[in-house]
Protein backbone atom coordinates (compact mmCIF):
# COMPACT_ATOMS: atom_id res chain seq x y z
CA UNK A 1 0.00 0.00 0.00
CA UNK A 2 1.26 3.51 -0.98
CA UNK A 3 -0.25 6.67 0.37
CA UNK A 4 0.64 9.39 -2.16
CA UNK A 5 1.83 12.65 -1.08
CA UNK A 6 -1.45 14.85 -2.68
CA UNK A 7 -3.75 13.81 -0.24
CA UNK A 8 -2.81 16.26 2.95
CA UNK A 9 -4.08 18.54 5.71
CA UNK A 10 -2.99 21.57 6.95
CA UNK A 11 -5.16 21.74 10.24
CA UNK A 12 -5.75 18.88 13.14
CA UNK A 13 -9.34 19.26 14.32
CA UNK A 14 -11.98 16.95 15.94
CA UNK A 15 -14.13 16.34 12.14
CA UNK A 16 -11.22 15.19 9.39
CA UNK A 17 -12.39 13.20 6.74
CA UNK A 18 -10.49 10.05 5.77
CA UNK A 19 -8.63 10.21 2.49
CA UNK A 20 -6.90 6.32 3.00
CA UNK A 21 -8.39 3.36 5.14
CA UNK A 22 -6.18 0.74 6.82
CA UNK A 23 -6.73 -1.82 9.24
CA UNK A 24 -4.56 -2.55 12.33
CA UNK A 25 -1.78 -4.65 11.79
CA UNK A 26 -1.31 -3.12 7.87
CA UNK A 27 2.03 -2.16 6.52
CA UNK A 28 2.55 0.53 4.48
CA UNK A 29 4.15 3.51 2.75
CA UNK A 30 3.05 6.81 3.44
CA UNK A 31 4.80 9.20 0.71
CA UNK A 32 5.43 13.21 2.68
CA UNK A 33 6.41 16.44 1.08
CA UNK A 34 8.70 18.72 2.89
CA UNK A 35 7.27 21.77 4.91
CA UNK A 36 7.29 23.75 2.31
CA UNK A 37 5.52 21.62 -0.09
CA UNK A 38 8.84 21.82 -2.23
CA UNK A 39 8.69 24.98 -3.33
CA UNK A 40 11.71 26.24 -2.02
CA UNK A 41 13.56 23.88 -3.98
CA UNK A 42 12.60 25.84 -7.13
CA UNK A 43 14.02 28.49 -9.19
CA UNK A 44 12.54 31.93 -7.72
CA UNK A 45 11.89 29.82 -4.11
CA UNK A 46 11.93 32.63 -1.29
CA UNK A 47 9.61 33.52 1.44
CA UNK A 48 8.13 36.33 -0.44
CA UNK A 49 6.89 33.67 -3.41
CA UNK A 50 5.96 31.44 -1.15
CA UNK A 51 2.09 30.40 -1.02
CA UNK A 52 1.84 30.08 2.88
CA UNK A 53 -1.50 28.12 2.45
CA UNK A 54 0.82 25.13 1.01
CA UNK A 55 3.09 25.42 3.99
CA UNK A 56 3.22 22.07 6.91
CA UNK A 57 1.10 19.79 4.16
CA UNK A 58 1.08 15.97 6.38
CA UNK A 59 -0.62 13.37 4.58
CA UNK A 60 -3.96 11.71 5.17
CA UNK A 61 -5.90 11.71 7.13
CA UNK A 62 -5.82 7.59 7.68
CA UNK A 63 -8.91 6.09 8.84
CA UNK A 64 -8.06 3.14 10.87
CA UNK A 65 -10.26 0.33 11.38
CA UNK A 66 -11.26 -0.80 14.57
CA UNK A 67 -9.84 2.82 16.57
CA UNK A 68 -11.94 3.95 18.82
CA UNK A 69 -12.46 6.88 21.32
CA UNK A 70 -10.36 5.41 24.29
CA UNK A 71 -8.09 3.42 22.19
CA UNK A 72 -4.34 3.68 21.50
CA UNK A 73 -3.26 4.16 18.13
CA UNK A 74 0.37 2.41 18.15
CA UNK A 75 2.38 3.74 15.22
CA UNK A 76 5.74 1.75 14.49
CA UNK A 77 8.10 3.65 11.85
CA UNK A 78 9.89 1.33 10.38
CA UNK A 79 11.66 3.20 7.68
CA UNK A 80 12.16 6.53 6.39
CA UNK A 81 13.46 6.77 2.78
CA UNK A 82 14.68 10.45 2.24
CA UNK A 83 14.13 12.17 -0.72
CA UNK A 84 17.86 13.42 -2.65
CA UNK A 85 17.90 16.91 -1.54
CA UNK A 86 16.99 19.06 1.00
CA UNK A 87 16.46 22.60 2.17
CA UNK A 88 17.68 24.74 5.48
CA UNK A 89 16.55 28.58 5.94
CA UNK A 90 16.75 31.38 7.86
CA UNK A 91 13.99 34.00 7.59
CA UNK A 92 14.18 37.66 9.15
CA UNK A 93 12.17 37.71 12.36
CA UNK A 94 12.06 34.02 12.91
CA UNK A 95 13.47 31.18 15.05
CA UNK A 96 14.50 30.98 18.47
CA UNK A 97 16.98 34.02 18.05
CA UNK A 98 14.37 36.08 16.16
CA UNK A 99 15.41 39.79 16.32
CA UNK A 100 19.27 38.97 15.01
CA UNK A 101 17.71 37.31 12.12
CA UNK A 102 17.73 39.47 9.58
CA UNK A 103 18.42 38.26 5.89
CA UNK A 104 17.26 35.52 4.14
CA UNK A 105 18.86 32.51 3.52
CA UNK A 106 18.14 28.90 1.82
CA UNK A 107 20.22 26.19 1.73
CA UNK A 108 20.13 23.68 -0.87
CA UNK A 109 21.73 20.25 0.45
CA UNK A 110 22.15 17.38 -1.17
CA UNK A 111 21.57 14.00 0.82
CA UNK A 112 24.15 11.31 -0.56
CA UNK A 113 25.49 7.97 0.90
CA UNK A 114 23.36 8.76 4.02
CA UNK A 115 25.07 11.48 4.77
CA UNK A 116 25.06 15.83 4.34
CA UNK A 117 27.20 18.08 3.57
CA UNK A 118 27.14 21.36 5.92
CA UNK A 119 29.83 23.84 5.41
CA UNK A 120 32.29 21.54 4.74
CA UNK A 121 31.48 19.29 7.29
CA UNK A 122 30.09 15.74 6.37
CA UNK A 123 27.15 14.22 8.27
CA UNK A 124 24.74 11.18 9.01
CA UNK A 125 22.03 11.78 8.21
CA UNK A 126 19.39 11.19 11.20
CA UNK A 127 15.69 10.80 9.42
CA UNK A 128 12.94 12.14 11.78
CA UNK A 129 9.02 13.26 11.31
CA UNK A 130 8.49 16.69 12.26
CA UNK A 131 4.49 16.27 11.93
CA UNK A 132 2.43 13.44 12.95
CA UNK A 133 -1.11 13.35 14.41
CA UNK A 134 -4.14 12.03 15.04
CA UNK A 135 -7.80 13.93 14.96
CA UNK A 136 -8.16 16.32 17.97
CA UNK A 137 -10.59 15.86 20.56
CA UNK A 138 -12.12 19.20 20.09
CA UNK A 139 -9.47 21.98 18.89
CA UNK A 140 -8.91 22.82 15.35
CA UNK A 141 -4.77 23.22 15.16
CA UNK A 142 -2.65 24.16 11.88
CA UNK A 143 0.09 21.49 11.02
CA UNK A 144 2.52 23.60 12.56
CA UNK A 145 1.25 23.79 16.08
CA UNK A 146 2.14 20.52 18.16
CA UNK A 147 -0.15 19.63 21.18
CA UNK A 148 -1.84 16.90 22.89
CA UNK A 149 -3.06 15.07 19.63
CA UNK A 150 0.45 15.58 18.01
CA UNK A 151 1.11 17.63 15.52
CA UNK A 152 4.18 19.84 14.99
CA UNK A 153 6.45 17.65 17.53
CA UNK A 154 9.50 18.29 16.41
CA UNK A 155 11.05 15.48 18.28
CA UNK A 156 14.12 14.27 16.52
CA UNK A 157 13.77 10.89 17.86
CA UNK A 158 10.68 10.40 16.39
CA UNK A 159 12.71 8.30 13.62
CA UNK A 160 13.19 4.81 12.02
CA UNK A 161 12.89 1.91 15.50
CA UNK A 162 10.94 4.08 17.44
CA UNK A 163 6.80 3.59 17.90
CA UNK A 164 4.56 6.16 19.43
CA UNK A 165 1.42 5.70 20.68
CA UNK A 166 -1.15 8.21 20.19
CA UNK A 167 -4.64 9.07 22.29
CA UNK A 168 -7.56 8.06 19.75
CA UNK A 169 -9.64 10.99 19.99
CA UNK A 170 -12.23 10.38 17.33
CA UNK A 171 -13.50 7.00 15.31
CA UNK A 172 -10.60 5.96 12.89
CA UNK A 173 -7.61 7.74 14.32
CA UNK A 174 -6.92 9.73 11.70
CA UNK A 175 -3.57 9.76 11.68
CA UNK A 176 -1.43 12.25 9.20
CA UNK A 177 2.63 12.96 9.00
CA UNK A 178 5.01 15.26 7.07
CA UNK A 179 7.80 17.33 7.67
CA UNK A 180 10.84 14.84 7.60
CA UNK A 181 14.04 16.20 8.39
CA UNK A 182 17.67 14.53 6.92
CA UNK A 183 18.72 16.02 10.11
CA UNK A 184 17.96 18.51 13.31
CA UNK A 185 19.40 19.15 16.60
CA UNK A 186 17.04 19.49 19.52
CA UNK A 187 15.61 22.62 19.86
CA UNK A 188 15.84 23.14 15.87
CA UNK A 189 16.96 26.89 16.94
CA UNK A 190 17.24 28.21 13.41
CA UNK A 191 13.30 27.01 12.44
CA UNK A 192 13.84 24.50 10.43
CA UNK A 193 15.43 21.22 10.05
CA UNK A 194 16.83 19.97 7.14
CA UNK A 195 13.54 19.85 5.21
CA UNK A 196 13.01 16.89 2.77
CA UNK A 197 10.38 15.07 1.19
CA UNK A 198 10.30 11.44 2.45
CA UNK A 199 8.15 7.49 1.84
CA UNK A 200 7.85 6.53 5.59
CA UNK A 201 7.05 3.09 6.16
CA UNK A 202 4.89 1.89 9.41
CA UNK A 203 2.66 -0.07 10.93
CA UNK A 204 -0.24 0.34 12.64
CA UNK A 205 -1.86 -1.49 15.27
CA UNK A 206 -4.99 -0.67 18.59
CA UNK A 207 -4.22 -0.95 21.46
CA UNK A 208 -7.63 -1.01 23.36
CA UNK A 209 -9.15 0.65 26.27
CA UNK A 210 -6.03 2.40 27.29
CA UNK A 211 -5.77 6.08 27.56
CA UNK A 212 -3.02 8.62 27.53
CA UNK A 213 -2.71 12.28 28.57
CA UNK A 214 -0.07 12.93 25.58
CA UNK A 215 1.97 11.21 22.82
CA UNK A 216 4.11 8.42 24.14
CA UNK A 217 7.42 7.72 22.28
CA UNK A 218 9.17 4.59 22.20
CA UNK A 219 12.77 4.57 21.10
CA UNK A 220 14.97 1.27 21.39
CA UNK A 221 16.29 2.37 25.06
CA UNK A 222 13.87 5.09 26.09
CA UNK A 223 10.37 6.04 26.64
CA UNK A 224 8.67 9.46 26.82
CA UNK A 225 5.79 11.66 27.16
CA UNK A 226 5.54 14.70 24.59
CA UNK A 227 4.70 16.94 26.04
CA UNK A 228 3.71 20.80 24.89
CA UNK A 229 2.78 24.08 26.16
CA UNK A 230 3.14 28.05 24.96
CA UNK A 231 6.29 28.61 26.56
CA UNK A 232 9.63 26.75 27.21
CA UNK A 233 9.79 26.81 30.71
CA UNK A 234 5.77 26.27 31.37
CA UNK A 235 6.69 23.04 28.38
CA UNK A 236 9.36 22.09 30.82
CA UNK A 237 7.26 22.37 34.21
CA UNK A 238 3.79 20.61 32.60
CA UNK A 239 6.52 17.68 30.96
CA UNK A 240 8.41 16.98 34.00
CA UNK A 241 4.85 17.02 36.35
CA UNK A 242 3.06 14.71 33.82
CA UNK A 243 6.37 12.50 33.78
CA UNK A 244 6.33 11.89 37.37
CA UNK A 245 2.67 11.33 37.21
CA UNK A 246 3.60 8.34 34.66
CA UNK A 247 6.48 7.26 36.94
CA UNK A 248 4.39 7.11 40.46
CA UNK A 249 1.39 4.88 38.82
CA UNK A 250 3.51 2.92 36.49
CA UNK A 251 6.00 2.33 39.22
CA UNK A 252 3.74 2.32 42.53
CA UNK A 253 5.97 5.63 43.81
CA UNK A 254 5.44 8.42 46.26
CA UNK A 255 5.70 12.21 44.68
CA UNK A 256 9.04 12.16 46.10
CA UNK A 257 10.50 8.82 44.98
CA UNK A 258 9.29 9.81 41.92
CA UNK A 259 11.14 13.51 41.88
CA UNK A 260 14.22 11.57 43.08
CA UNK A 261 14.37 9.23 40.74
CA UNK A 262 13.49 12.27 37.88
CA UNK A 263 16.22 14.42 39.07
CA UNK A 264 18.76 11.88 39.30
CA UNK A 265 18.37 9.83 36.10
CA UNK A 266 15.95 11.72 33.50
CA UNK A 267 17.32 14.19 31.33
CA UNK A 268 14.92 17.39 30.92
CA UNK A 269 15.70 17.56 26.80
CA UNK A 270 13.87 20.29 24.59
CA UNK A 271 12.37 18.91 21.13
CA UNK A 272 11.92 22.17 19.78
CA UNK A 273 11.78 25.94 20.41
CA UNK A 274 10.19 27.43 17.35
CA UNK A 275 6.52 26.35 16.99
CA UNK A 276 3.54 28.14 18.49
CA UNK A 277 3.69 25.49 21.57
CA UNK A 278 7.01 24.34 22.51
CA UNK A 279 7.93 20.51 23.17
CA UNK A 280 9.94 18.58 25.70
CA UNK A 281 10.57 15.11 26.65
CA UNK A 282 11.89 13.76 29.55
CA UNK A 283 13.24 10.18 28.47
CA UNK A 284 12.90 7.33 30.89
CA UNK A 285 15.46 4.38 30.32
CA UNK A 286 13.85 1.43 29.96
CA UNK A 287 16.15 -0.61 32.51
CA UNK A 288 14.02 1.67 35.03
CA UNK A 289 10.46 1.79 33.18
CA UNK A 290 8.87 -0.77 30.54
CA UNK A 291 6.40 -0.60 28.26
CA UNK A 292 4.17 -3.36 29.97
CA UNK A 293 4.70 -1.77 33.54
CA UNK A 294 2.96 1.99 31.65
CA UNK A 295 0.21 0.00 29.49
CA UNK A 296 -0.82 -2.43 32.98
CA UNK A 297 -1.02 1.45 34.88
CA UNK A 298 -3.32 2.95 32.34
CA UNK B 1 49.72 16.56 47.24
CA UNK B 2 46.23 16.25 48.80
CA UNK B 3 44.24 19.51 48.86
CA UNK B 4 42.04 18.85 52.36
CA UNK B 5 37.97 19.77 52.52
CA UNK B 6 38.44 21.74 55.44
CA UNK B 7 39.22 25.07 53.28
CA UNK B 8 36.16 26.29 51.49
CA UNK B 9 34.55 29.44 50.63
CA UNK B 10 30.91 29.94 50.12
CA UNK B 11 31.44 32.82 47.72
CA UNK B 12 33.34 33.33 44.69
CA UNK B 13 34.34 37.17 44.32
CA UNK B 14 37.12 39.29 43.19
CA UNK B 15 39.54 39.26 46.08
CA UNK B 16 39.57 35.78 46.94
CA UNK B 17 42.77 34.50 49.69
CA UNK B 18 44.44 31.34 48.19
CA UNK B 19 44.34 28.85 50.79
CA UNK B 20 46.30 26.43 48.36
CA UNK B 21 49.49 27.30 46.04
CA UNK B 22 50.33 25.03 42.75
CA UNK B 23 52.18 25.45 39.97
CA UNK B 24 50.62 25.36 36.55
CA UNK B 25 51.39 21.67 35.38
CA UNK B 26 51.04 20.00 38.98
CA UNK B 27 48.84 17.07 39.24
CA UNK B 28 46.80 16.97 42.82
CA UNK B 29 43.66 15.61 44.73
CA UNK B 30 41.13 17.74 46.15
CA UNK B 31 38.98 16.64 48.60
CA UNK B 32 35.38 17.97 48.53
CA UNK B 33 32.42 18.10 51.05
CA UNK B 34 29.24 17.21 49.69
CA UNK B 35 26.53 20.42 49.16
CA UNK B 36 25.52 19.96 53.02
CA UNK B 37 28.75 19.68 54.38
CA UNK B 38 27.35 16.04 55.38
CA UNK B 39 24.79 17.29 57.37
CA UNK B 40 22.01 15.31 56.26
CA UNK B 41 24.37 12.26 56.71
CA UNK B 42 23.70 12.74 59.96
CA UNK B 43 21.43 11.79 62.78
CA UNK B 44 18.74 14.61 63.09
CA UNK B 45 19.78 15.72 59.59
CA UNK B 46 17.08 18.01 58.09
CA UNK B 47 16.38 21.36 56.80
CA UNK B 48 14.98 22.78 60.16
CA UNK B 49 18.29 21.74 61.65
CA UNK B 50 20.80 22.58 58.70
CA UNK B 51 23.68 25.36 59.64
CA UNK B 52 22.85 27.03 56.58
CA UNK B 53 25.90 28.92 56.66
CA UNK B 54 27.89 25.34 55.79
CA UNK B 55 25.56 24.87 52.65
CA UNK B 56 27.38 24.65 49.06
CA UNK B 57 31.38 24.74 50.18
CA UNK B 58 33.53 25.18 47.39
CA UNK B 59 37.22 23.86 48.69
CA UNK B 60 39.72 26.22 47.77
CA UNK B 61 40.76 29.10 46.69
CA UNK B 62 43.70 27.05 44.62
CA UNK B 63 46.01 29.51 43.43
CA UNK B 64 47.72 28.51 40.31
CA UNK B 65 51.25 30.17 39.64
CA UNK B 66 51.28 32.32 36.29
CA UNK B 67 47.81 32.40 35.83
CA UNK B 68 47.78 35.91 35.33
CA UNK B 69 44.28 38.13 34.18
CA UNK B 70 43.76 37.42 30.37
CA UNK B 71 44.50 33.98 30.12
CA UNK B 72 42.52 30.60 30.37
CA UNK B 73 43.09 28.28 33.13
CA UNK B 74 42.51 24.70 31.81
CA UNK B 75 41.44 22.08 34.29
CA UNK B 76 42.01 18.69 33.46
CA UNK B 77 39.23 16.30 35.59
CA UNK B 78 41.21 12.99 35.66
CA UNK B 79 38.90 10.88 38.40
CA UNK B 80 36.28 11.38 40.45
CA UNK B 81 36.48 9.29 43.43
CA UNK B 82 32.73 9.12 45.59
CA UNK B 83 32.58 8.37 49.11
CA UNK B 84 30.08 5.33 49.85
CA UNK B 85 26.93 6.82 50.36
CA UNK B 86 25.61 10.40 49.18
CA UNK B 87 22.01 12.25 49.53
CA UNK B 88 19.13 13.09 47.46
CA UNK B 89 16.59 15.68 49.17
CA UNK B 90 13.13 16.89 48.29
CA UNK B 91 11.95 20.09 50.48
CA UNK B 92 9.14 21.98 50.49
CA UNK B 93 8.74 24.88 48.46
CA UNK B 94 11.89 24.11 46.55
CA UNK B 95 12.93 22.69 42.90
CA UNK B 96 11.46 22.86 39.71
CA UNK B 97 8.06 22.15 40.69
CA UNK B 98 8.04 24.08 43.60
CA UNK B 99 4.83 24.45 44.07
CA UNK B 100 4.11 21.29 44.17
CA UNK B 101 6.82 19.70 46.32
CA UNK B 102 5.04 19.72 49.86
CA UNK B 103 6.84 17.45 51.99
CA UNK B 104 10.99 17.02 53.27
CA UNK B 105 12.36 14.09 52.61
CA UNK B 106 16.28 12.81 52.48
CA UNK B 107 16.97 9.70 50.70
CA UNK B 108 20.39 8.32 51.81
CA UNK B 109 21.96 6.18 48.86
CA UNK B 110 24.72 3.98 49.27
CA UNK B 111 27.38 3.50 46.38
CA UNK B 112 28.60 0.18 45.65
CA UNK B 113 30.68 -1.02 42.89
CA UNK B 114 29.72 2.40 41.15
CA UNK B 115 26.36 1.73 41.75
CA UNK B 116 23.26 3.24 42.80
CA UNK B 117 19.94 1.78 43.89
CA UNK B 118 17.15 4.20 42.95
CA UNK B 119 13.96 2.70 44.31
CA UNK B 120 14.67 -1.00 42.90
CA UNK B 121 16.55 0.21 39.84
CA UNK B 122 20.85 -0.20 39.75
CA UNK B 123 21.49 2.49 37.83
CA UNK B 124 25.86 2.82 37.48
CA UNK B 125 26.86 6.11 38.86
CA UNK B 126 28.21 8.87 36.70
CA UNK B 127 30.27 11.25 38.61
CA UNK B 128 30.96 15.22 38.11
CA UNK B 129 31.27 18.20 39.77
CA UNK B 130 28.57 20.73 40.55
CA UNK B 131 30.66 23.41 41.85
CA UNK B 132 33.88 24.69 40.16
CA UNK B 133 35.16 28.22 39.41
CA UNK B 134 37.41 30.56 39.73
CA UNK B 135 37.95 34.52 40.77
CA UNK B 136 35.41 36.99 39.48
CA UNK B 137 35.86 40.10 37.50
CA UNK B 138 34.14 42.00 40.21
CA UNK B 139 30.50 40.60 41.27
CA UNK B 140 30.55 38.79 44.88
CA UNK B 141 28.76 35.28 44.03
CA UNK B 142 27.52 32.44 46.48
CA UNK B 143 28.49 29.89 45.60
CA UNK B 144 25.06 28.49 44.94
CA UNK B 145 25.18 30.33 41.49
CA UNK B 146 26.81 30.10 37.92
CA UNK B 147 28.16 32.97 36.12
CA UNK B 148 31.16 33.53 33.71
CA UNK B 149 33.25 32.61 36.22
CA UNK B 150 31.93 29.14 36.60
CA UNK B 151 30.36 28.17 40.61
CA UNK B 152 27.05 26.41 40.54
CA UNK B 153 26.98 24.81 36.67
CA UNK B 154 25.53 21.80 37.61
CA UNK B 155 26.25 20.44 34.15
CA UNK B 156 27.07 16.17 34.28
CA UNK B 157 29.21 16.38 31.80
CA UNK B 158 32.19 17.94 34.22
CA UNK B 159 33.19 14.42 35.11
CA UNK B 160 36.22 12.08 34.59
CA UNK B 161 38.35 12.79 31.32
CA UNK B 162 36.72 16.11 30.49
CA UNK B 163 38.69 19.55 30.58
CA UNK B 164 37.06 22.68 31.52
CA UNK B 165 38.71 26.51 30.40
CA UNK B 166 38.12 29.05 32.61
CA UNK B 167 38.74 32.79 32.13
CA UNK B 168 41.60 34.33 34.20
CA UNK B 169 39.62 37.20 36.38
CA UNK B 170 42.57 37.54 38.82
CA UNK B 171 46.04 36.76 39.58
CA UNK B 172 46.39 33.16 40.15
CA UNK B 173 42.79 32.32 38.82
CA UNK B 174 41.62 30.95 42.59
CA UNK B 175 39.94 27.91 41.70
CA UNK B 176 38.04 26.14 43.95
CA UNK B 177 35.23 22.99 43.87
CA UNK B 178 32.91 21.08 45.58
CA UNK B 179 29.34 20.10 45.17
CA UNK B 180 30.00 16.56 43.46
CA UNK B 181 27.30 14.40 42.42
CA UNK B 182 27.27 10.56 42.16
CA UNK B 183 24.82 10.80 39.72
CA UNK B 184 21.98 13.72 37.87
CA UNK B 185 20.38 14.57 35.41
CA UNK B 186 19.93 17.18 33.19
CA UNK B 187 17.74 19.76 34.99
CA UNK B 188 18.67 19.08 38.34
CA UNK B 189 14.92 19.11 38.62
CA UNK B 190 14.42 18.00 42.10
CA UNK B 191 16.88 20.52 43.48
CA UNK B 192 19.56 17.47 44.41
CA UNK B 193 21.60 15.54 42.18
CA UNK B 194 22.98 12.27 44.56
CA UNK B 195 25.01 14.53 47.01
CA UNK B 196 28.08 13.42 47.84
CA UNK B 197 31.50 13.56 49.19
CA UNK B 198 34.25 12.99 47.05
CA UNK B 199 38.49 13.13 46.20
CA UNK B 200 38.93 14.86 42.85
CA UNK B 201 42.33 14.27 40.57
CA UNK B 202 42.59 17.55 38.91
CA UNK B 203 45.54 19.01 36.56
CA UNK B 204 46.19 22.27 35.95
CA UNK B 205 47.71 24.12 33.28
CA UNK B 206 47.39 27.95 31.69
CA UNK B 207 46.89 29.05 28.18
CA UNK B 208 48.49 32.69 28.30
CA UNK B 209 46.60 35.19 26.66
CA UNK B 210 43.43 33.97 25.21
CA UNK B 211 39.54 35.25 26.57
CA UNK B 212 36.81 33.01 26.71
CA UNK B 213 33.16 34.80 27.87
CA UNK B 214 32.22 31.52 29.56
CA UNK B 215 33.76 28.63 30.55
CA UNK B 216 33.98 26.00 27.55
CA UNK B 217 33.54 22.57 28.56
CA UNK B 218 35.77 19.24 26.59
CA UNK B 219 34.45 16.27 26.56
CA UNK B 220 35.45 12.98 24.50
CA UNK B 221 33.76 14.14 21.65
CA UNK B 222 32.45 17.69 22.19
CA UNK B 223 32.85 21.47 22.89
CA UNK B 224 30.59 23.44 24.61
CA UNK B 225 30.03 27.02 26.42
CA UNK B 226 28.55 27.05 29.97
CA UNK B 227 26.21 29.71 29.75
CA UNK B 228 24.18 31.43 32.64
CA UNK B 229 20.84 33.59 32.69
CA UNK B 230 18.06 34.65 35.14
CA UNK B 231 15.42 32.27 33.30
CA UNK B 232 16.04 29.27 31.24
CA UNK B 233 14.45 30.95 28.13
CA UNK B 234 17.24 33.89 28.37
CA UNK B 235 19.87 31.21 29.01
CA UNK B 236 19.03 29.25 26.03
CA UNK B 237 18.73 32.52 24.01
CA UNK B 238 21.79 33.78 25.58
CA UNK B 239 24.01 30.55 25.46
CA UNK B 240 22.73 30.09 21.66
CA UNK B 241 24.20 33.81 20.41
CA UNK B 242 27.27 32.91 22.01
CA UNK B 243 27.54 29.83 20.57
CA UNK B 244 26.56 30.90 17.07
CA UNK B 245 29.30 33.52 17.55
CA UNK B 246 31.79 30.92 18.72
CA UNK B 247 30.91 28.86 15.76
CA UNK B 248 31.42 32.04 13.18
CA UNK B 249 34.75 33.20 14.53
CA UNK B 250 35.96 29.85 14.78
CA UNK B 251 34.79 28.29 11.52
CA UNK B 252 35.00 31.60 9.47
CA UNK B 253 31.44 30.97 8.74
CA UNK B 254 28.55 33.83 8.06
CA UNK B 255 25.62 34.63 11.18
CA UNK B 256 22.85 32.25 8.64
CA UNK B 257 25.82 29.70 8.12
CA UNK B 258 25.84 29.42 12.04
CA UNK B 259 22.25 29.48 12.46
CA UNK B 260 21.65 26.75 10.24
CA UNK B 261 24.55 24.56 11.37
CA UNK B 262 23.51 25.14 15.18
CA UNK B 263 19.79 24.12 13.84
CA UNK B 264 20.38 21.25 12.46
CA UNK B 265 23.55 19.74 14.06
CA UNK B 266 23.77 21.45 17.50
CA UNK B 267 21.58 20.14 20.73
CA UNK B 268 20.17 22.62 23.09
CA UNK B 269 20.92 21.17 26.01
CA UNK B 270 19.80 21.83 29.83
CA UNK B 271 22.63 21.98 32.85
CA UNK B 272 20.04 22.80 35.31
CA UNK B 273 16.95 24.84 36.29
CA UNK B 274 16.49 25.32 40.16
CA UNK B 275 19.57 27.26 40.64
CA UNK B 276 19.33 31.55 41.01
CA UNK B 277 20.60 31.45 37.14
CA UNK B 278 19.64 28.80 34.68
CA UNK B 279 22.62 26.85 33.31
CA UNK B 280 22.47 25.82 29.32
CA UNK B 281 24.84 24.30 26.73
CA UNK B 282 24.74 23.65 23.11
CA UNK B 283 27.74 20.81 22.48
CA UNK B 284 29.60 21.06 19.30
CA UNK B 285 30.60 17.93 18.06
CA UNK B 286 34.41 17.65 17.43
CA UNK B 287 33.67 16.64 13.94
CA UNK B 288 32.64 20.11 13.53
CA UNK B 289 35.10 22.40 15.36
CA UNK B 290 37.89 21.30 17.62
CA UNK B 291 39.84 23.03 19.92
CA UNK B 292 43.20 24.08 18.10
CA UNK B 293 40.51 26.02 16.01
CA UNK B 294 38.91 27.64 18.91
CA UNK B 295 42.21 28.59 20.24
CA UNK B 296 43.00 30.09 17.09
CA UNK B 297 40.50 32.36 16.93
CA UNK B 298 40.99 33.71 20.09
Amino acid sequence: MFLKADKVIYEFGPDLEAHYYVKAGDEFVVETNDCFYQQLLSEGGCLANLDMGRVNPATGPIFVEGAEVGDLLKVEILEIQLADRGVASVFPGMGFLADKNTEEKSFILPVEEEKVDLFGVRLPVEPMIGVIGVATKKDYLATDTPGAHGGNLDTKDIGPGSTIYFPVNQEGALLALGDCHAIMGDGEVGVTGLEIAAKVRLRLDVIKNKELPWPLLETEDSLMLLVSAPDIESALKLGLEETILLLKKSLGLSWNEATVLSSLALDARISQLVNPQKTVRYPIKKEILSMEKILKSL
